[in-house]
Formats: structure tokens, C-alpha cells, sequence
């Protein structure tokens, strides 16, 4: 039966005999190698926290950065492939400034999202857009405008579902089913964070402590967490 | 006899020595991978009706949609890989758009699925607009225009047929089985709501409620139904 | 001797080394894959005839149409992948347009058929016009000119053949067989309808009636045939 | 062997160990499937005769045309496949026409051969005008100019090569040896039609008549014969 | 299971079904066939210290450089594929001259070391730009700007990470264990210098000499050190 | 051991493990294939000799030249695909006229062939002017410019070498020994007619004759010899 | 082993999982089946000194040069393909010609050979400059400039490395060996000329005499010996 598959994945565009698109699901795959993330949406705003993997204890803990602001009041979570990650924020960070300049006001979030999935696309596209192969990364994007807080998850597919609380990663199978138990949308912002790190920590294989993980919210503004700031919900926990 | 035929379904755009287009084939498969629709014609509108499959509780359902309008006229149901889907009601917004500002009328329904077809065919089609695989989505077009209500359903090879009913993803063989013995030429456009979400709900897995389907009339235009709406069918099944 | 072989009609576009195309072979076995379609000339007119298969009872006839107008004095009827036999059929409209903007008459049948041969080649041409695959269709143009009455029959190869009557499709080797044997120089366009319908009877599967066949005449102009006049026909036999 | 030989006749224009091009020799073979095509040269004129094979009776024997007019001095008899035929034909068509604008006189018989193997030759040829296989056709242009009468022979390789008579298509082989038994320098226009055709007539399976081969003359200019003609030299065999 | 594999990894640049881009890892895997380069930051400044293998006795040891200034204030050691490691130094060196002009203040580091890495994805990238291969190389990037002193580790994947000390090439993995067990954020420059010689000299296999390391700080600027200082640095292990 | 290399002769331009470069020395071997020259270079002048192999007597000889002037002062004998060879000789002619118009001299013979092998080199150069396949031609170009009498051997691989005397195409291998053992550097032109006629007599199967050979020198103009120029030397014999 | 191998280098520039590129390594294994080529730098001078291989006697030994001037003051030795050989000869005359337009000064030698060392990597480099396949040629590059003199070796890889002495070719093993041996700092330029010529004597199958070396010195300008002062330099021997 593999060596059936196999003649399907190697075209990085093409569909099996099933109705699949092997590439993009081995493109999923890649980030399920990659660190956890977490976002929680509250009434108050979005929380994401993130998993911070040191390989090596002599690097700087600010190379493993897994969040990064896209606007004021647009921030994000990522997981997979780094470089293909900062490629997405910087693409991002790019539309919004465009949207800004041409509109005189801040991009929806749902238009950021969707110029975001439109490159993750773009490998499946028409014409001269097309890359060789998907992005292997999803991003938490959570965001503030006219219509209230948002909470989108990407995939290299380039599909945007919008969510109450996600995990993605390599320990989001476990991540996500406790988030499901414990999410209530009357949540406050406070209790998102003790919920978010409680459940990174589940997941995590080393002690969480201010150097391995990272916290941000935006409510309504981007704002990450200060380490003691980040220690202060640990000691919640 | 397998091996045979792999020879064949690798290149996206060859025949078979039997005369067959392996890939669009297996792209209309990828369709019935994906959540049902059903939409049914009357004289007094067409009715559009999907299932919602949630894969986390914590998704907001509204972006599960797998309804949307097109142009006032115009609305549509998919099924399939979310993803192409709004590339090609993006495509249709914009040739209706296109339409009115250079006719200063109304889109007629067969152009604008005309149009959705020559996107659909572009893959197969001749120099820089060639894609790289088949669209992996159907859709239901329903519409109102001069020569009255159109039902026209679109498929990955580009081809739109007009249908009084007609039901595609994964429950449309026993749906399609269904409204064939139960349509009549007469429905009013309330039994139509009835029949389309009786339909949907012997194929369902799930019982169904107002988060796990989207109900849309065009009567001439385009309306979503609210929660209450839905309710007020699923209290007449 | 099969291995052999599969080596050959791999590529698009390669000779065997018995000097056939298979690519192109197999895109005329699309052909006998299609429904019927049969066209008779006579001194009076050019009578086109063809089957309509409904895969489900829901669909709307209108949406089975096998026989276009493409001119005034020109129309054509169409076997094999749907979306090709469209792409053809608009080609051969805008040429015939283009002629007569250009020339200030009607564009001769001849010249009509080898701009629609010229598009069939194009993916075996040169340079950015190359297609991917053979377009999957065989048209019957029947027409009126200076010259009189033309049937031509186009296959996938873009080689353009004018015959006195033609049978293509599924059922078209039968037909052929019956139109051979019952053909006559001086057949009036009454008796070249009764033929044209007494063949297609002949190869269908399901009884002839006014929803599963289409006819037209081009006398000198192109009629699509009322459910009426069909019917007129039907009860001829 | 087979199996090794087949690593090298896939690729369209690569050659073989032996230094073999195997595609273009498998063109040469599609023109071996191709109808039977002869042209004597003589001082008074050169005579083009070929062999008309309908696959039907039905079909309009003028559809079977294997001999064209390129300019009023120059005329060709074609074998092969029928569609790579007329695309020289109107190639040398013209270039016809573009020298006579150009430089005011007829094209030198010679000039009009080496444009049509310059096309002949551009699929393996640089940059943008590369076809993606050779052309299956074999030409026999009879011309008359200042240098007097020609007779050439184009191939799928490119290359032309000057006769007093030769024979291509499925019985050049028998042909080939009947006209070099038969043929004399001294042969008037007469007696070239009478070995034309008692040549032809000899390759053929069906008994030879005016619906069955068609003969032309450049003597100085291209004239096609009536069927009257014909007859009268079938009638002197 | 290395049949698997090896369809995945000729492509270079497609997920194997474990989400991993095999050629991007191989080219990782050329820097540890390379010569080892060890990079220590303290407060004072960076140390570049790296191996030169000379394979022949008659090469001229300036040849075998594997350190080099990008800008006055950044310096980078280099292992892997000579030839793109020059490519990336000169790149980084335009880029600092043109940011600069732009405006007149020097780059800062990581703006220097993300357009490294912006080149080095640049295979994976759209469009035009594409390679067909990552680049076989890895740096070790030392500089200062306002932020103060950085190292930065960037691999073929275009992956920047920040270290407080980092080994590469063939002796990478022994020079790393040591460089953990010896580092302290208290260094000063001279002890860097003694804990990169001695680090490197524990996985050489010939013993250091003046001829066959080569040593440089950026403290604050880049200076390259002579013969005698390196010697003096010998000295003291 | 076959089945290794023809992993490597299948691309038309890469190297086998020892470094050979596979499709170029098949294109030499498709000169070993083509009919026999001879050039022999004297303090007189440059003769040409070729064998002419008709495969029909019906075929002009005048078709099968393979000696061509290519400017005043320099020509040259072919031997190969035929087809090519002329796309060559072309090109020689249009950069020795360039030359002329350029310069107002005319072209060096080395400027020629070194112009002659750019063109051959240009299947494996830069960009838009690649071609798929190496040319299968040798040319012995004869000229002669301010530095005195040149023969110029060119192959499909874009090398020139100059020889006093050189033999390519089937007969080659004993016709270079021949001229080996015969040739004196002081031969006179006459001489040396004899010596390559004498030489391609005895590789030639058929006994020569005016008919079978063609022979041409350049003293200082290229001169091509008449039928009786030439039966004079083989008279000699 | 070797299964495993071949899937790696029938791609151009495709790492292997070592991390290897192996169309580079052919390349410069086909280096080692050209003749052979000495250079050896002294404070005097450069001197280059080559084997001449005739595969036939009557191949004009000056057709056999692998000694050129780039530009006055830089000459080189080259090994392989010669056609490649030349191509890049004409690169770095044009380079120098163009620094000597553009700043009024000779070329610095290192300039000139990293300008070709960039030609030798554009096969791997970006965009349109991609060639197909690696330069199949070692160039020994001596000139002198500012600097002093300088000897510097280029492989297909694309690197330079400078020497003292240096052997290329297939006798180059032998031939390093023997100069790693006799080579000595102080070297006068007409002793560097007896070991260039003992030691490519010693790898020679041929006895050396004037016409089978070549030998050029770069002191400080280029000059590429007579036969009567190779002559000297042998008896010297």
C-alpha cells in the first residue's frame, strides 16, 4: 500500500487517488516537529504562550522567540519551520502597514488572516507565485478590531478556522483536549494565562520557568510579558 | 491492473489509454472527503443548505461556513478543500462586480457560473494560467436573473449542469437518493427548507441543531438564515 | 508488450516507435466514452441529432445540450468532456465574429472548421501556445456557404474530414454501419431527420423521447428543434 | 537490448550510444502508416499523384485532399499525419507569398524547402520556437524556376534531398523499385502521368479509379486534374 | 526503510511524509565534512578562532581563510563550501554598504544576519530567485551595534539563532561540549581567546600552530590577528 | 556495468562518475555514421574530398553536397546529420559577412571556426540559448587569411583542432592512416587531389566516379571542382 | 552501496545525505583525464609549463595550446574539457579589459581569478545564469601585481586556492609529489623552469621535446617560450 502512496506524495501538488494533497498533509506533519503554542480568546483579550526549545544551553533564549507582533493590535504564535515563520510574520507585518497607509485604519483582523492563508496558497497558485513547496508552519494570530477579538489558526494549507482556544505543535494532541475540558468563555484575561501556562506545562518535558516559555496577550494592544511578569503566572500555577 | 493505471494518474493533465483525466477524477473525489450541501430549486427561490463539521469544540462555528453570497443574486453552497473554495467565490464576487459596473446590470447566473467553470478549467488550460492541479471543490450555485431561478452545480473538470435539486460531499449519494424520490416540481419554498434539512439530517452523523448547519435562501436574494430561522425548520421536521 | 508501450504514451506529445501518438489516440478513445451524436447532409440542409443522457432525473435537460449554434449558418453537435466541447464551440463563435467585422460576411464553414482544428493542434504547436493535454472532443459542424452545405467532422488530432453523414460517441460504430446502408444522395432534410432519429433510436439504450434527444437543422440558418417538432419526428418512426 | 534502446528513444532529442536521434526516425515511421504519395520529374514538367484512402464511404472524398497548391509554381504531395501536413503546407504558403512582397519574384523552388525544413527542424532548434515533437509528415514539392524543374524530398529530420522521382507513404518501398526500373530522363509529361498512376495503382489495394487517387502537374504551373483527367490516364494503363 | 526515504529526498525542496526537508538537512550535514570554527561572545567583545587545512604542503595558508570582515563592526568564521561561503560573505558585505549609504549608520547585526539568511532561503523562496540548491555553508557572525555585542549561528535552512558561544564543522559536537562546560558570561576577551584556542585545539588533529588557526575579535571592531598575537595566545594554553 | 552508465548518458549534459560527458560523445559517434570527407592541407592550398552516397540512383546528386563555401576564402566539408551541418554552414556564412561589414577585411579563418564551435558549445552554454542535443556534425573547414592555409577539424563537442591533413565520417579510422603514411609537407595541390581521392577510394565500397565524389579547394578562393576536374584526378589514379 | 549513490548524482546540484554534490566531483574527476599541467611560483616569477598530447601526427601542435595570456601581466595553465578551457580564457581577458577601462590599472590578480571562479559557480547560482552542468576544467593562474606574484588554482567547484607549486591533470599525483619534494622558497626563476620541465618528464609516457610541452613564464609580463628555449631548458635536464 506505500509504494501505491508513494507516487502520489512526491508531486508536491497532485492529488491521490483518495482526493488527497500528500504534500500539504507532510507540510502538517512538519508542525508537529515543532514547539507548542497556545492562544486562548477571553472577553478581555488573547492570550498566547509558547514552548521555547533550547538545543543548546549557551543560546541566547531570545534567538528562540515564537512570538512576534504583526501590528499594534495583531499578534501572533508560531510553530514548524522558523525561517518559513518569519517569512509569513514579515508578510504580515507588511500588509498591515499597506492597509494602514491606503485605508487610515488598522487592517481587520480577518484581512490579515486572509493575506496571510493567500500566501500559504500562493505554493498552489497560479502562474508566477507559485513555490516550490507548502510553508511548514501554522500560526495562533490573535487580534482586536471593530468586531471584537479574533483567534484564527493557519495551516500550510492555507485554511483560517477561527477558534475559542488552540494548541498547536508537538504536544498540542494532549494540549488541546485540556483546553477543551477547562475553557469557559467567561474566562478572564488573568485566568487565560494561568490556563494557558497550566496547559503548556502539561505538555512540556522540562520544568517551565521564565527562560523556556513566553507569554503575550493582546487586549487590546500587543504587549509580551516581561520575565517577571511571566514568573508572577507561574507562581500562580 | 493498478500498476497500469498509475502510470497514467501521476501527470496532472494526461489521458488514459481508456480515454480518462485521472487527476480531475480524483479531485471530485477529494470532494466527497468533504461535508455535505444540499440545495433544492422551487419556483419561489432556491433553497441552500450545509452541514458544519466542527473538529474541535473550541471552533467558532462561523468559520466552518460553507455558504456564501456571491452577489445579492447569487449565493452559493461548497464542498471540498475549504481553501480553493474561497479562491473561487472570491473569483465569482469579482466577475459579478465586473458585470454591473460595465453592463450597469445584474450578473446573469449562467455567466457568472460560466466564469467560476473557465477558472476551474484554468489548470488545463492553455499558456501562463495553467495551474498546477484541479480545483478540489464543487459548488452549488443557486440564483435569480431574467429567465428566473438557476441550481447549478460546478465540479472540478469545469463543467455546470443545471439541477432542480442536487446534493454533493460525503452524504451526497444517499441524499441525492432522497430528494429524488421526495422532490416535486411544486414545493413551496418553506417545504423546500423542510425537505433540504430532512435531507441533511438522515445523512448526518450528528443530531442536527443550529450550530451544525447553515441554512440560505435566494428569494430573489441572497439571505442567510439566523439561529432562530434554522430552529423554526428543524421544529417543523 | 504492454511495458513497451506505456513507455511511449507517457509523454504528451512523443512518437512510438511505430510512429503513433498515443496521447492523442487515447483523447479520441474520450470520444466513445461521450454520448451519440449524428449529423446528415442533404441537398437541403445539414440535420444534427444527438443523445442526451441525464445521470440523475433531477437534472435539467436544458443543462444536456450536445448541439450549439455557432453562427447563424453554422452550428455544430458534440461528444466527448463537456468542458472542452464548450471551450471549442466559444472559440469557433469568436472566429466567426472576428470574420465578419473583419470581411463583412459570414465566415465560410471550411474556414470556421480549420480555426477550430488550429486550437485542437495548439498543445502539439509552438512556443506559449502549447496545451498540456489533447482537447478530449469531436464536433460535427454542419453549415451553409457559397459553397453549399458542409459537414466536417474534427477529432482530437486537428484534422478536419467532411463527410455525407457521421456517427460519433458511444454508439457511433453501429450508427455509422446504419447510415452506410441507408443513405442516399437525394435525401430530403424530412427523410434526414427520420434517419438521423431512427439511427441514434437504434444505438440508445433507453426509448427515444422529446427529453433525451436534441436535433437541429442549419436550412440554410441553424434551428434548434421544439419538444414539439421532435415529437413530430418520433412519431414518424 | 529493446530495454536499452528504450532509455534513449523516451527523451524527444537525445542521442543514443550509436548516435542514433530515435525520435525523429520514429516519425519517419508515422509516415510509413501514411498513404501512398508519388512524384516524377520530367524536362517538360513534374507529376504529383497519391493515393486517397476514405475509411468511409460516407466520408466526402475532396476531405481526403494529399496534394496542395503552395504558390502557382509550386505544388506538393503529403504523407503522414494529416494535421502536421497543412501546418507546412500554409507555412510554405507564406513564405511564398512573403518573398514575392519582399523581392518581387516567384520563390525559388529551393528557398521555399529550406523554410519548410527550417520549420521541419525547430523542434530540436534553439530557444523559444522548440515543438515539443518532430513533425510526422513527408513532403514531395514539385517546383519550376529560373533553374528549371525540381523535385525534392523533405523528411522529419529536416533535411531535403533532390529526386527524378521517388515514392513515400506505406508502399514506397514497392514504388520506389517499380520507378527506378521504369524511369528514363527522357520521359515525357504523358508518359509520367501513365507511370505516376500504373505505379501507384500497383501499391494499392483497391482497384485504382477517379474517387481513389488524385494526380497533379507543375508544368510550369500547378494544375490539378479533373476526374475526366484522371480517367483518361487510367483508361491508358 | 531507506527506499522510503530516498523519494523524499531527491527533491529538493519537498516534505518527506515525517515533515522533514531532506536536502536541506544533507546540505546541514556538508558543514560537518568542514573545517571547525568556534565563536565566543563575552562582555568585552567576540572571538572568531577557526582550523585551516591545508591538503597540500605547497599551498599558500592565506588561501585556506576561513574568517573575514562583513563591516567594520562584524566579522564572520565560516564552515562548509568555500565557494558559498564567499558568496554569502560578499552579499553581506553589499548589504552593509548599502545600508549604510541609505542610512548613514552602521547595519545592525541581525539586519546583516537576516538578509545572510534571507539569501539563504532564497532556494526555497518565489519566483526568480530560486536555486537549485541550499547553500552548503554555516556562519558564525560576531558584531557590535547599539544593542551590544551578538553571535549569531546561521544554518542552510536560513535559520538565525543567537549563542553566548558556538562551535561548527567537523569538530562541532566535542568543541561544543567543551565551550558548555567552560563558559562563563564573566569572561574577559583574553580568557575567550585561551578558551577558543584550546577548545579548538582539543579537536584538531594536528597540533596548533601559528600557520594553521587563525583568530580575530570584534571588540568593537574588527581586527584580524597577526602571526606573533596568535602565537602569544599559544603561548598561554 | 551498463545499467550505471546509462543513468548517466541519459541527461543531455551531466557527468558520469569519470567525468565523461556521455550525449557528446554519442553525437560524435552519429559523425561516424555519415559518409567519409577528406581535407589535406599544402603550401598551395586546402583540398576537399567527399564521399556523395546516393540510397537511391533516382536521387539528384546535387542533393548530396557535403562541401559548401562559406565565404570567398574559406570552405568546408561535413559529415553528420545533414540537417545540421547546414544550420552551421549557415551560421559561418552570416559571421563572415558580419565580419566583412564590421571590419571591412575578411573573417580570419580561426575568428570563423572558433564562431563555428561557440555554436556548438551552445547546447550546454548560458540561458535562453540552450539547445536540447549537441549537433551531430564534424566539419573540416579549408581556409585562408594573412596568416597562410588553415584546416580546422570541429566537433560536436565545440573543440577546433587544425591538422595538416584529417579524415572524419565512416572511412575515417583507415583513411587517417592512409594519409599518416602518405603525407609529406611538401606536397603540391596536385598531389594532393590525388592523394585525397586516392585515400577516400580506398574507404569507399562503390568504385569511384565523378558521380559519387565531389572535390573542391581552397588556392586561395574556394573552388568547386567540375565533373571533368574530377574524373581528371581520378584518372591519375 | 552504489544503488544508493546514483539517486544523488544524476541531479546536477543535489546534495547527497553526506552532504556531498556529486556532479562537482565528476567534473573534477574529469580534470584527471586531461594532460597534465605544472606551475610553480618564485620571487622572479611564475612559470607554467604543460604536456602537449597529438592524437594524431598530423594535428598542428599549435592546435594543442593549454597556455594563454589573460592579459599582459596574468597567464594560466589549464586541464579538461577544452572547450570549457576556452570559454573561460575569454571570460577573464574580457574582465580584465573591462577593470582596465573602468579604474586605468591592471586587474589585481585576485579579482581575476575570483571573476572566474564566479563563472565556474553561476552553473549553481541564481536565476537565468544557471548553465546545466559544472565547467569541466582546472585552471593554474600566475600573474603578478601590486601584491607580487601569485599562483593561484581554480577547480569546477568554484574555489581558488593559492599555491607555491601545483600539478593538474591526469600525471598530477605523481607530479605533486615530486614538486613537494624539490620545491624550495628560494627558487630562481631557471630553476623553477628545470623542475617545472623534470617533473613533467617524469609523468610523461612520451620522451618531452619542443613539440609535445609548452612552457610561459610570468616575470613580470607574459611570455610564452620559443622552441629553441624550451629546447635549452630540456637539455638543461
Amino acid at each position: 500500500m506505500f509504494a501505491t502512496r508513494s507516487e502520489y506524495d512526491r508531486g508536491v501538488n497532485t492529488f491521490s487517488p483518495e482526493g488527497r494533497l500528500f504534500q500539504v498533509e507532510y507540510a502538517i506533519e512538519a508542525i508537529k516537529l515543532g514547539s507548542t503554542a497556545i492562544a486562548i480568546k477571553t472577553k478581555e483579550g488573547v492570550v498566547l504562550a509558547v514552548e521555547k526549545r533550547a538545543t543548546s544551553p549557551l543560546m541566547d533564549s531570545s534567538s528562540l522567540e515564537k512570538i512576534a507582533e504583526i501590528d499594534a493590535h495583531i499578534g501572533c504564535a508560531v510553530s514548524g519551520l522558523t525561517a518559513d515563520a518569519w517569512t509569513m510574520v514579515e508578510h504580515g507585518r507588511a500588509e498591515c502597514q499597506n492597509h494602514y497607509f491606503t485605508y487610515n485604519e488598522p487592517m481587520p483582523v480577518l484581512s490579515c488572516t486572509s493575506s496571510l492563508c493567500d500566501l500559504a496558497m500562493s505554493f498552489a497558485g497560479e502562474g508566477e507565485k507559485r513555490m516550490s513547496r507548502p510553508f511548514g508552519v501554522a500560526l495562533l494570530v490573535g487580534g482586536k478590531d471593530d468586531d471584537g477579538y479574533h483567534l484564527v489558526h493557519t495551516d500550510p494549507s492555507g485554511t483560517a478556522m477561527q477558534y475559542k482556544a488552540k494548541a498547536i505543535g508537538s504536544g498540542s494532541e494532549g494540549a488541546q483536549t485540556a483546553l477543551q475540558e477547562e475553557y469557559r468563555e467567561d474566562l478572564t484575561l488573568k485566568e487565560a494565562e494561568t490556563l494557558a501556562l497550566k496547559t503548556l506545562k502539561a505538555v512540556m518535558e522540562e520544568k517551565v520557568n521564565v527562560t523556556n516559555v513566553d507569554v503575550a496577550r493582546i487586549a487590546p494592544n500587543y504587549v509580551k510579558y516581561s520575565d517577571p511578569e511571566i514568573q508572577e503566572i507561574i507562581d500562580r500555577l
